[in-house]
């Protein structure tokens, strides 16, 4: 009953993150029975912004500038440098309000089921980075999943000849959250790294 | 940080159900981030869906044709008619193969809060369909939530004068489910429509 172009906006929503079969079919089905200025809004809006948007040639970060606005701000602390895995992990990061040093967005994990392997990750440009600048610390905010701790460590053996002192973001149980459902390695990592109150 | 055309991207696809602040940014993200022809064959399916699909004159479907195939299909069961809120119930109903009659499509539901009222659900049409085909049921597939019960009553007492039977989906614990996890309202509705073996 699905025809042709409505199957194929579905297919297309479908390719965005965290959006199955269901929530796809459910998107397409609102966007044709919303205001049509809406949904064309919507189209035209894609298209502006990624026809507007480029990686920093520094740090990676997608941006309307290149150089970003962090890169060619002068008083960020140049003495830290903070390796994320994407452009929203810095917009995060930035939410703190915590954190004023430099980045560098990886975009993309090691993940040999998905054919990342080291060269795909595109280490002679942090390196290169690292060398340039005169950063005293590199801080690893990247997920503590498989492809993120394997990533974290490869990285660390790859800039080992490089004399810096390098960090990663603590683990340990969620602000808020329940002992009860916390996972048994979090809790592992969380009794492992107890700190004196 | 975000700028201008970022900003409008996330806010329109806000406006989508079910995307909430996060996820339109992720998913904002995602489209610059991703190959640029993706993001563009995603902005043309938006425009080419929204131009070739229109709401059936006769169940208010929402099709690429007018009527469409299942009101111009004569093989259907004349007897029946399904009362649905939107065009995704009736994807949902026809998956189950187990319903051959036709459909009508509200569109919306009773929700004064949202200024919907008996006005807005446009049931003269609905009416006059009814007065004007020989259906010997109406089905009401409408979710049991509070606007759902209200429409189902509203209705149903619009077209007391006509002389047709109304039934509507049962309601009960959904197959698959816990007991432990059923809310009281559900259990309660299954106690009082318990049947026999």
């Amino acid at each position: 009953m699905f025809s042709g172009k409505l199957l194929q906006l579905q297919q297309n929503l479908k390719n965005l993150p965290g959006i199955g079969e269901k929530t796809a079919q459910r998107l397409a089905l609102f966007i044709l029975s919303q205001n049509k200025e809406k949904s064309y809004q919507l189209a035209d809006s894609i298209k502006i912004a990624v026809d507007s948007y480029t990686n920093c040639s520094t740090c990676n970060m997608l941006n309307e500038t290149d150089p970003c606005p962090i890169c060619k701000d002068p008083t960020r602390d140049e003495s830290l440098l903070c390796i994320v895995e994407s452009t929203r992990d810095v917009y995060h990061i930035e939410s703190t309000q915590e954190y004023h040093g430099y980045y560098y967005v990886l975009g993309k994990l090691l993940s040999p089921v998905d054919g990342i392997g080291p060269k795909q990750l595109g280490l002679e440009k942090l390196k290169a980075l690292v060398q340039d600048k005169c950063f005293k610390e590199i801080i690893f905010a990247i997920s503590p999943s498989t492809e993120g701790e394997s990533t974290i460590h490869f990285i660390a053996e790859y800039l080992q000849d490089i004399s810096i002192c390098l960090t990663r973001l603590s683990t340990g149980i969620p602000y808020g959250s329940d002992m009860e459902y916390t996972g048994t390695v979090t809790l592992m990592n969380a009794l492992k790294r107890r700190f004196p109150i």
